[in-house]
């Protein structure tokens, strides 16, 4: 069940960025908005735009267009993005204080409560108000704090020690933020971030620039 | 030309995925590699990776897989990887520290030159040895040191405003870790990092778990 492939991962990805759009039109006092208006805004057509809202259960209408607040609510149910998740970090280094900070998440129902780490030196402050504490800690405040995610952000040396100790604490959804593959039990989900894969897309652009 | 899609989009991604793992059985002393090896390693089918790989222009052997130095080189070709690519920072706060400090970048060719802020607390710093300068003279230093690429880390408010003095600089790349869709000139090219996408597909992964 867990191994089912996430067919329309693509779709997914990209629900986000529509998203944000819907939200500024929100604000800009709109009250429907077309698969049109999207496509361009993020040079895409219009329908590839229908079809990923679609996985959502949304349906637009002719001429009009997606009434907003619907739209809005239907693909933030779709996210889970309606219902708080609260999440630990695990290395309280500089990603994971670039992570706490970025408010996109904490408007998408992520709630950081607790970062982790061996630093004695990190240990005992704070991270835009989230609590560093021992690793030692880690699965004793799981429980306590109701944490239902991990994200992972050591050095890929310790990654598989750490993800063993997430794993162990009870926590079933990690997002890997470390360059390694972790090994995890069969009912723990995963996402691997990978930062070096826009670099790949953004020097392959680079040389189309030079080649044509 | 500039707004010819990129069609290989997922497959490029996974590249340096690949590259990771066929550097790590080329340190392992293996001489060759198969398409299986790495799909299984990655939950993939081998026909994908033979598809992905394919686009560099490699061609695997029957029954002993890919000659892992020939390989290696054509990945790096193909990304552009093999040639060294001056970076500016620009936005000197957690994301820029993080991506300063984070070796696989320098291992593909990415070398951070100079950062560049308005804060006078940061400017006359060193992150990761990368001095932090003032915004004043983005112009000036992007000549001076030749560099081709701008990470834009900056908060959304002032993203198309430091996208305009880059792109002024001459610069024709720029790598955007903002939420805001910039507009470029023509001649520039782009690629835009949304750290959400992740944890919406980790959401759905964990939807699933719970409704299965």
């Amino acid at each position: 069940m867990l191994q089912k492939k996430i067919l329309a991962a693509p779709s997914i990805k990209r629900l986000p960025r529509y998203l944000h759009i819907i939200k500024q039109a929100q604000m800009d006092g709109a009250e429907y908005i077309s698969a049109t208006t999207i496509a361009n805004e993020l040079h895409l057509v219009s329908i590839q735009v229908r079809k990923d809202l679609g996985i959502t259960g949304i349906i637009g209408k002719p001429r009009k267009g997606y009434p907003i607040l619907p739209l809005i609510e239907s693909i933030e149910r779709f996210l889970n993005w309606d219902t708080e998740k609260k999440a630990i970090i695990v290395g309280a280094g500089n990603l994971a204080t670039a992570l706490t900070g970025y408010p996109e998440f904490f408007n998408h129902g992520l709630k950081f409560v607790a970062a982790f780490d061996t630093d004695t030196k990190k240990i005992g402050k704070n991270i835009h108000g989230v609590p560093v504490l021992s690793i030692k800690q880690l699965s004793e405040k799981v429980s306590e704090l109701n944490a239902t995610i991990a994200v992972l952000t050591v050095p890929s040396k310790v990654a598989q020690e750490c993800a063993n100790i997430i794993t162990k604490s009870g926590i079933k959804a990690i997002w890997n933020f470390t360059n390694i593959k972790i090994k995890l039990p069969a009912d723990v989900v995963s996402q691997f971030e990978d930062l070096t894969s826009g670099y790949a897309m953004l020097s392959v652009k680079m040389d189309s620039i030079h080649n044509d």
